[in-house]
C-alpha cells in the first residue's frame, strides 16, 4: 500500500477558523502532509502563515502543484458553517481526480453522494472518504452513565464553538502519554477523525443516537487507554448546535470535564447578539447537566490566547483563575501539564481510583 | 383518488405506551381507521381497551381480516425503544402488502431501505411512507430567536419519554381553535406527522440540524396559525434523547413553555436509577437553557394522572400547583382550558402583543 502523501484544500481560508481541518492535520496528524492549496496564500508556508500549523508545509496556488510534489490524498481542509460541499470546491476535486487522487472530506454532504464526483473516481479508480459517514448501526446508549472500574473520561466542552476543545484534548492526552499515561485521545468530529484515523463525526448521527454514540466512542476508546480524552462539539447554548453538544455530554458521560473559552470572548462568534453568560454560571450549567447522569466537575479551563501578547495572555489567564477558582492556562502557548495536573487531581477526588493513571 | 382507510398495526402492544402512535392516529387523526391489528386484544374496541383511544375502532387478530374491512393503508403503530423496523413485523407488512395496502412508518429504519419490502411494494404496486425521511435541504437556523411580530410559539417539553408533550400540544391547540384563536399543531415526531399530515420527525434529522429543522417547522407553522403549539421530544435530563430535546427548544425558541408530567413519577420510565428532579429545578433549568436565545417561561404544567382516581388526580394536580406556583391540569380528563389561559396569560404578559391571539 502506497504511503499516504496529503495535499490540503483551504482554497482562499487557510488563515481563517474554517480552516481549522487543514490546522489540525497539519498540527496533530500522523500522516505526511506535502502541500496546502491556496491561491492567496501561496509561496509562502503554512507556519509562517498560521504559527499554530507548527509543519514548515509549502502553500501553493493549485492542484496542479500539489500533484507535482506528489501528493496522493486530496483533504478539504475547510468546515463552513453548516457543513456542506461548495459548488466552488468542485473543480479543485475534479482536478485532484483527474491527477490520481483519493478525496477526502468530512461534510454533512457526503462525496459519494455527489453524481459527478463518484463517476470521475470511479472512472479514474480513485476512493472517496467521507469521514462523516457515520456506522449504520448505531442505537440509545445501553447503560447510560456506567463502564468498566478503572476507565476514566474526560471531556473538553466549549463556551462557543472554535474555541479549542479538540486542541484541549490532544494536547492532554499528548502530555497524559509523555507522563507514561494510559491514554488516548477520542475524535468526535471531522477533524478529529481524519487526525486520528478513526471516531465518530457525532453531528452528522442522526439526533436520537449522538448520545448512544458518544457511549460506543468510549467503549472503542477503552481499547486504546484507560484515560480518554473525549473532544466536545458546539456548546451548550449555541444556538445551532446545542443538541449536539448535550447529547455528546450525556452520552459520553464524564468523570472530570475541561471548559475552553477564548481569552476575552464576550459574545458567540458567529451570533453577536447573543452573550457568553459569565464562566462561572456556565461552569454550573454543564455540570448541572451532566450530574443526573455520571456527577463530573468542572476540574480546569483552557483558554485561548492566541489574540493577545504574552503579558495580556498571563493576566487573562490569572483573572479567569480568580474569578472560576479553577486551573486556567493556555495548552498551545504554555503547554498542557498545570491543566493536565489539574484534571488527574480531579479524577483523583472522585470515586473510583484510575487505573494506571496516577 | 381514494380516500385513506387505516389499519393500525400494533401486535401484541395495543396497551403498551410504545402504541402512541396508535393511540395519537386513532384520538386526534382526520383519516377514517377501520380497524387495529392486535391478536391479544382481538374482538374488543380500541376505546374498551386504551379510554385514550375515544373512538370505537374494531381491533382484529390479523391484516387479513382488516383487509376484507376495506383497510387500504397499514400504518406502524408502535415505537419500540430506539424505533427500528422489528423483524417480527415484516410477515405482517408483507402480508399488507399482498392484500394492496400501502405501508406508513415512521421508523428510523426506513421502509423503502428494506429491499425486501421495496421489492413486494413495487411488484404490487403499492407505496412506502417514511413519515421520518427529512427533508434534504436542513442546515443551521438562519436566525435563531427571532420571528415576525405576531406570531408567538408555546413548547410543550417534559420531565421524561412519553409524558405527554404531543398531547398536550394537540388539546391546547384544538382548545385554542375552538376559542376561535388562529392557532396551530406544529409535529416534531412521527405520531406527530401521522396525525396532522406535515411536520418533521426531528428525532431523524442529523443532530448539526435539529435546531434548523425547529426554527423551519416555526416558518412553516407560521402559515397555518398565529399561534402555534410545537410538541416536544425527550426531555432535557433524559440519557438518550436530550440532544433532541435542546436542539428543538433553541430551534423552535419558545415564547412560552408548558411542562408535561406524569403525576407521581419519580424516575425515568426506561432508566429506574435515574431521577426526575423536583419540578421546580427542572423549570429553571428549562428556563435557563431558553432564555440566552429567546426568553421564556414555563407558563403551566400539563399533568398525566391516568394512573389515578379522580380524587388522587385532584390531589396531584393541587399539590404540584401548589409546589411550582402554576397552573397544572390533566388536559385529557379534564380539558385544556386552564392550561390555555394560562399560556394565553404567559404571552400576554411577554413584551410583544400576539396578533388575533388574545
Amino acid at each position: 500500500m502506497t504511503a499516504e502523501r496529503l495535499a490540503i484544500l483551504a482554497e482562499g481560508l487557510f488563515v481563517d477558523h474554517h480552516a481549522k481541518t487543514a490546522h489540525g492535520v497539519i498540527r496533530y496528524g500522523q500522516r505526511e502532509v506535502v502541500a496546502v492549496v491556496d491561491s492567496t496564500q501561496a509561496g509562502r508556508k503554512a507556519n509562517d502563515v498560521v504559527p499554530f500549523c507548527d509543519r514548515p508545509v509549502p502553500i501553493v496556488a493549485s492542484i496542479g502543484e500539489a500533484a507535482g510534489m506528489g501528493a496522493n490524498v486530496l483533504v478539504v481542509g475547510v468546515a463552513p458553517t453548516g457543513g456542506r460541499l461548495d459548488d466552488a470546491w468542485q473543480p479543485a476535486l475534479l482536478e485532484g481526480i483527474a491527477h490520481g487522487m483519493d478525496l477526502e472530506a468530512g461534510l454533512h454532504s457526503l462525496l459519494a453522494d455527489d453524481p459527478e464526483l463518484s463517476d470521475a473516481a470511479r472512472a479514474k479508480g480513485v476512493g472517496l472518504r467521507d469521514l462523516r459517514a457515520t456506522p449504520s448501526d448505531l442505537d440509545v446508549p445501553r447503560q447510560p452513565g456506567e463502564r468498566r472500574a478503572g476507565l476514566r473520561v474526560v471531556h473538553t466542552v466549549g463556551s462557543d464553538v472554535v474555541a479549542g476543545k479538540k486542541v484541549a484534548a490532544l494536547e492532554l492526552d499528548r502530555s497524559a502519554r509523555e507522563r507514561g499515561l494510559s491514554s488516548a485521545f477520542v475524535a468526535t468530529g471531522q477533524t478529529g477523525v481524519a487526525i486520528s484515523g478513526w471516531g465518530i463525526a457525532v453531528d452528522h448521527v442522526i439526533s436520537d443516537y449522538v448520545a448512544g454514540a458518544g457511549e460506543r466512542l468510549v467503549d472503542e476508546g477503552s481499547t486504546r487507554g484507560e484515560l480518554l480524552f473525549v473532544e466536545g462539539q458546539g456548546a451548550i447554548l449555541h444556538p445551532a448546535y446545542s443538541a449536539v453538544t448535550l447529547g455528546l455530554l450525556h452520552g459520553c458521560a464524564p468523570d472530570a470535564i475541561v471548559l475552553t473559552h477564548i481569552a476575552g470572548a464576550s459574545s458567540l462568534r458567529n451570533y453577536p447578539s447573543l452573550a457568553i453568560p459569565p464562566l462561572k454560571e456556565l461552569i454550573s450549567l454543564y455540570e448541572g447537566l451532566a450530574a443526573p447522569i455520571r456527577p463530573a466537575r468542572v476540574a480546569a479551563i483552557a483558554v485561548n490566547t492566541s489574540a493577545l501578547d504574552e503579558d495580556g495572555a498571563r493576566r487573562s489567564i490569572a483573572s479567569i483563575e480568580d474569578s472560576c477558582d479553577l486551573v486556567a492556562d493556555d495548552v498551545v502557548r504554555f503547554g498542557a501539564e498545570r491543566l493536565l495536573d489539574a484534571v488527574l487531581a480531579a479524577l483523583g477526588k472522585s470515586e473510583a481510583k484510575p487505573s494506571g493513571a496516577q
